[in-house]
């Protein structure tokens, strides 16, 4: 499935969506900004069975190809006789295996964030512009899952496997929803069903579906607040080489500050979705205030 | 201020406030099963202004006297040149000044966790009952603010000031909240006011305001989902030494079932419940799904 | 393979070879004080050819069997284009498949660590005798090496598989050696081999080769400074069960005061031992200087 | 104290002392290459009485302006009624207050490492050249300290001082010792004295006395195996600002192969040499064998 757009044409799309001053000179917080009290007061209406479903993966503490830096778990006191357990863990969050929340400060363009701000605000210490504790009141928007595979009427989507706004559109069409203002959007590939009946892989090397970068205007016009994916929201490899290596992690994080989540789990989700016939529901996700930090793992909780 | 009980009553108390069995003997959720899908909705409707407001500390990063083994964050790309930047954190989430979630399985009575279940059942390698995960779809309910401070007039309540239930119940009806089956319970004690109005203490060796152990029939009365506290809920130290060193988190966590948030940071919520004149809201926490965990750091997010 | 001793006689050896008080009161140092500036002189005498090996493992990253805690490594800064590149590791020092060398408060007999100080002298900020750092000067002596597996004509000896007082004597008589006051004895099984031929196991489960607790007489008229070993010196598992779990361990570290080298890889100096002739060297090991911790990773490394 | 070069010459320097393909197209090892067993030998003569000297640092866990990525020590077992203690650490090698060795792989000029491999060896899961286990044999060899505030007649060397050639001359004579080949270099500034009289400071802001990169082409001409130092070897800040970071750190690394040794402590080692009017001993080290690793916490010791 060929790319639908040049490189050229890609960086235009960049200039075109970006999101800089849109919100003052001095913003770090993007498209979040789309979130209003009116929207999440709507959103929350949405909760009416009371039904709720996780959208992470565990934190897998276990050496794989898709995992070659797994989280660090160990125990500090472990019980009996002693009173009391603790534990520590340590964690590179952005990890193909963990389900985290990217700090706008996470990928640049051209050596800029979101908001032009420099990638040199980053240094050994961190990062002093957007990082992931703008994010610290919280995440209370709709959610909507468009799933791919259930459109194509596939278990899953093949590595590499673009999807089109075509797509995006279709599945809204079949689910009866349409992305709005300040929705977080997720968007279903079917992972781990594919890992589950044809083992693992290292995504780095063999890739993974996701977005076309042709998909991007569209979700600049629907005025999103976070995107998220069972994937990396970006079909991999790119088509465009190191040229631009994640165009979808470009499109989002610094030039609309759209705020991406990552390697989340949306197969209960889509159940569940599939089991009520109703595609959005509200979302809620709590990220941790890591100041000058570039991502947090999250365990998002839609609420039906 | 004296205590109430004495050891062997506080004894006698944990045997009646016992929800062993109550959801079967296999149960590793307590009390969290007081969360229906209708209260869940109901929660929901509380969510009118689209308010938000976080409970939790930042990961501090800094040694303290009541922070002795900080966030260790470091940046695994700093940055320009690069196109990324990464970090990691690790974090020893019982710490005193971080924001967290107890596991059913972090304290023990008598050799035993919630339900019966061995404190055995925690080796090397993690908790195989009533570990962190067992909240992995998140809690999601009505919370309930009681603000003590403000109920007795004081900017903070002092070190080894302790809470009864008749104060509990003053502060309801100074609020106009009733305390009810379900409701994450969040008890301000004013420690950070208290932090920054006299520097910070090491709890451990100078005490903290907390809950009398008389408090527990209360709290198991009102059928609470979850406790938390800006404190650790105990009062400390424990007028009953080392033979009940935390009968508060006794009696929650292996006794009822109860889960605890600890060291949450209640200032901004008091601010905004006194504000809109309302102690009810949407709670809404996502805890990490560390499998085999005792604890996760949460960064609780309350709806208005 | 039966044990020599009861428990009850192993017991009564631990009080016999006691070198609590050998070296006064407040000693932490134990048999290092065997090693005299003399001792160290004459030792640097044998580094005649100037050959070295390495009697440490790498420090394994991966998952296994043998390693369920594996060191995790990971880089702050990856090089290109940046001028400098820049790592981070984290290890549990006592992992089965690191080579580290016991402080002599890893391991309590009846509640007590060497010289009697009270294992309430450990806490959970570490501890405050017989840490790691009375080693801070380094081990500098004279090494010898007793290869079991080539006295017995062997590739390796099997799990379980003990190692009794004559055996070491018969080494010894094989190799032209005779062990002295202040040596560092480094005592081989051929577990590297073992694990080459026949795939990783869990030690843990399956048990490994090492000295029966008849060898700790021994081990105390010789006078030793420090006991090292490709496995944990120990035989596993113990033949009195919970009551003595690791003879070995509590014969030498609390009760003579010997500091532990476990997990070396003996494999190389074996070669160069038997190529050489001679089973005598310069010993040469700087422990890392953690002050009140339990052990320290280390790369001992011999001078011929 | 003006430098002596002016960039284009410090970069002409590079070229000459460089050491690529000394050791043949393939080589890792660098300048270890000049200790020949034979020097080794030599070097266990001068372990006269047997007299030892730690030239570490302990692994410091507090914060400090000098240590913003302090080591994370934690119980893993905290002792009694338990009948062991274990602990675990972390630590990023290259930290300001941790003696360590870097690896050749640590630092590129233009892009490369030693011997010319390309810093693209390096990736996010580490060095596939030059990395730090390249010395897993150890390095014993000669080790030759050179006071400087002793020749001075100062407690230490000023932040910013320099130290060129005649100084490092002017040392030998007084002292009575000569660099040669294979020698592992110690150059003393006083750093640990002046932080005990004047408080510590932020190396990395202030900047610390060392080596002008005048001094190159002598330590090339004596072919040093090893260079270490109390500071990090380089003055500092770099009077070639950015276009030249640090100098010495390039014509030593990537250029001459030589490996450094930062953040060492010499004041027992000075104290030592002075009271014993002897500068030279017997150097041992054994760096963690970390594949992949760009460094390794090192404690040695040196043998009079």
């Amino acid at each position: 499935m060929a790319p639908r757009l040049t490189a050229a044409e890609v960086k235009g799309v960049f200039e075109k969506i970006s999101n800089w001053g849109r919100w003052g000179k001095d913003d770090q917080r993007g498209a979040l900004n789309f979130i209003t009290p009116q929207k999440r007061a709507a959103a929350a209406r949405l909760a009416q069975t009371g039904e709720i479903v996780s959208l992470a993966q565990p934190l897998s503490t276990q050496t794989a190809l898709d995992n070659p830096q797994p989280v660090q778990h160990m125990m500090l006191h472990a019980g009996s006789p002693a009173p009391a357990s603790l534990d520590f863990f340590a964690i590179a969050s952005h990890g193909m295996a963990f389900t985290h929340l990217d700090a706008l400060c996470h990928v640049f363009w051209q050596g800029k964030m979101y908001n032009g701000f420099s990638s040199s605000e980053i240094g050994r210490w961190g990062a002093s512009k957007c990082s992931i504790d703008v994010a610290r009141d919280g995440v209370i928007s709709r959610g909507v899952l468009l799933d791919i595979p259930k459109l194509k009427k596939v278990d899953f989507l093949e590595l590499r496997e673009a999807i089109y706004p075509e797509d995006l559109e279709a599945a809204e069409k079949a689910e009866g929803v349409h992305v709005e203002e300040g929705d977080v959007l997720l968007l279903r590939i079917g992972r781990h069903v594919r890992k589950k009946l044809k083992g693992p892989w290292d995504p780095r090397r063999e890739g993974m579906a996701g977005l076309d970068a042709s998909c991007l205007p569209w979700l600049h016009e629907r005025r999103i607040a976070v995107q998220g994916c069972d994937g990396v929201s970006d079909v991999s490899p790119s088509p465009y080489g190191s040229e631009i290596i994640f165009p979808i992690h470009i499109g989002t994080l610094p030039m609309m500050g759209v705020h991406l989540i990552d390697n989340a789990d949306l197969d209960p989700l889509a159940a569940t979705c599939a089991r009520l016939g109703r595609y959005e529901f509200l979302f809620t996700m709590g990220p941790l205030i890591l100041e000058r930090g570039t991502a947090s793992p999250v365990n998002p909780i839609a609420v039906f």
